[in-house]
């Protein structure tokens, strides 16, 4: 016997049709001798409806009252969830956050878990209980409902997985598992049996979109042995864990991540500090910065290129005018461009994997404006009407028609 | 300064202007230097809608799953009137069941409040905030989520303000408080500027429903003085108190009920134990009698004849036929029927008040099948379709047009 958590996200809950399918799977999973957890996102659109009131209400609603109005997206859900459970046969029962234990920081709408209480969790599987959680949620130390932020119903079921010791966590979303690209996209994009948590963070980072960083770091901590697969089909997904028993595999995916802005600094003094001074200026700012490049330029001067998001571009440009170090050079914003990664934790001690890539790029005719490598990836920077083509052309040459 | 306690229906937040509009009600109490703590219904139609969706479900939901699911009704409405008083630049905190201390039995879908723990109240109080408690819901001895039943967000209020001493309990509706006849029916009906507890009991058993049972019961043992008033309107409503120091008024209000049906069993045997046996059976059956009324039939037989609400109507006629000592008899049902009402305090020391009322129904040539009395009021049982001209009659010989 094993103790299962599995979450289930907005769109696999949307309606009563998903919600009777979502009970089957977790039945199945229970009958097939398994103790269950499970922890359920609010349905479909609620969240947002639920937003849209309370912008009608006010334009600056206070954080506390957000995470009171928002929390209830996943009461609901959670209750029918567990209705259509019991409709099964199965015994069932739903808790809140602060019910299973969740207790988290107190900064409302981005709070993180410090701990899970695990008592009332352990008392209901101990009478032979499915577990049907409210994902998202728990209760500060001012005895609040809070909001664990992005990706918190992702991080809910993993932090579930890790208190409780699961055997392991599935992660139900509305794709089969991870890819090799974008499958509604690129032809020949393969579902992946096993990825390391190095390697999906890349890719999450990347744009995949599967997993939420937040929970795949967790996962990673504990060493909870994720699975992420589709509520709409009964096949097996893809397992993230540690790389021990992987099959070797040289590159795991390629990804495109089109909101990303290229900023670049023309002629720069030559002298220390001028790294320091830009990037410290945008950290203070809480702009993230993702590639750096640095060239040699002429007359003891350099140029500086970093990419942001696109969200933050303009900001970032008005911060560098205004800094004495950049004051009258020419600053240039490019948001036309697109990152193009390859991932693969078997690519640092392969050399070729650059080469493989550069000359794919090559071969469809793509410009490449910057490179950046870590042990694991390799991302390129292009222009983004090209993106298409070169995440379809890079695939191609690592994982050629079969 | 006061406490006051304000209880805010479905209808009063059913969007975002009412929540507005009620919020500025809040924010106009406070500000004249009260505080003020708040119970609020869920919005409009949400609690239907939410029983809708669980019926998509299943058709017998377990009651545990229901509370967790229409809880959130509340949940959503406190927060945004939180959200909509403090955008009016007033201090706010909406608190959910277990937050504000509500402790019930746990018979979910009807629990009774068993007490509440009001330190949270009080602290939030003490840093004078306005708290807006999610009404209808508590939690019990299981750290289950509760719903409070028929009645349920008037008795939370009521509950708060014995809880809290507070100095008045306002529970704002649609209507502008306890009138002499239904308004929208009777030509002349009048606000009531005060009625006793047993008055108003008397009015809401006969259908005024302005105000739940319960919620008065709980008032008059906790000698909670509450005001009935209009959310729409700025006057003033209702008061119900103790007796002590009304205006004399022989009669407070005539009401029509018809959700009855009058049962008549014809030539029961004269024997002891008949009535017993008969509303024995009613009451194991949880079948409410209202009148009842024997009559001296012939040949030592006796008739009998009571009222039911319409949908028990049914159930009482097939217990009667399945009796032995009813078995053969002639058993009448009629469900065209209405229960005409007169109630006041003042009536036990003026026996002229049946008399007027049975005057004013001859002078109308409305026949009178059934008559009950009690201290405070005279019920009679007629054709459902001469109950509204036989309560503007009523109602004219009690309040003449001035």
């Amino acid at each position: 016997m094993s103790l299962i958590v599995q979450k289930f996200g907005g769109s696999s809950v949307a309606n009563a049709e998903r919600v009777q399918n979502v009970a089957r799977i977790i039945a199945e999973t229970y009958r097939a001798g398994n103790d269950v957890v499970v922890s359920v996102s609010a349905q479909g659109d609620t969240t947002d409806d639920l937003i849209e009131k309370a912008a009608e209400i006010t334009q600056k609603p206070q954080k506390r009252e957000m995470d009171m109005l928002l929390s209830a997206g996943e009461q609901m859900s959670a209750a029918l969830l567990a209705m259509a459970v019991q409709e099964l046969g199965c015994p069932a029962v739903s808790l809140l956050g602060w019910q299973a234990g969740f207790i988290t920081s107190s900064n409302y709408g981005a709070a993180r878990i410090k701990t899970i209480r695990t008592e009332r969790l352990q008392v209901e599987l101990g009478r032979k209980n499915i577990v049907i959680c409210a994902g998202f949620q728990g209760i500060c130390k001012y005895d609040d409902v809070t909001t664990i932020g992005r990706g918190g119903s992702d991080t809910s079921a993993v932090a579930l997985a890790a208190a409780l010791h699961a055997d392991r966590c599935q992660i139900y979303t509305d794709v089969e598992g991870v890819f090799t690209a974008d499958p509604r996209k690129v032809e020949g994009a393969r579902k992946l049996n096993e990825i390391t948590y190095d390697e999906m963070l890349e890719l999450a980072t990347l744009g995949a979109q599967v997993l939420h960083n937040r929970s795949v770091e967790m996962a990673k901590k504990y060493n909870v042995e994720l699975e992420v697969l589709s509520s709409y089909t009964n096949r097996p997904g893809t397992i993230v864990k540690e790389a021990t028993t992987m099959e070797k595999m040289l590159v795991r995916g390629v990804t495109k991540d089109s909101d990303t802005a290229r900023i670049s600094v023309i002629g720069v003094k030559d002298i220390p500090g001028v790294a320091f001074h830009i990037f410290s200026r945008l950290a203070a700012k809480k702009i993230n910065v993702d590639i750096i490049l640095q060239s040699i330029g002429r007359d003891n001067t350099k140029d500086i290129s970093f990419t942001v998001s696109r969200a933050n571009a303009e900001e970032a440009c008005a911060l560098l005018h205004g800094l004495d170090i950049t004051a009258g050079l020419k600053i240039m914003c490019d948001t036309t461009v697109s990152k193009i990664s390859v991932v693969g934790a078997g690519m640092e001690s392969h050399p070729g994997t650059a080469s493989t890539m550069f000359e794919a790029l090559y071969a469809a005719d793509i410009n490449i404006q910057m490179i950046a490598t870590s042990e694991i990836k390799i991302s390129v920077l292009i222009d983004e009407a090209a993106a298409d083509r070169a995440v379809a052309a890079v695939h191609r040459a690592f994982f050629p028609a079969e």
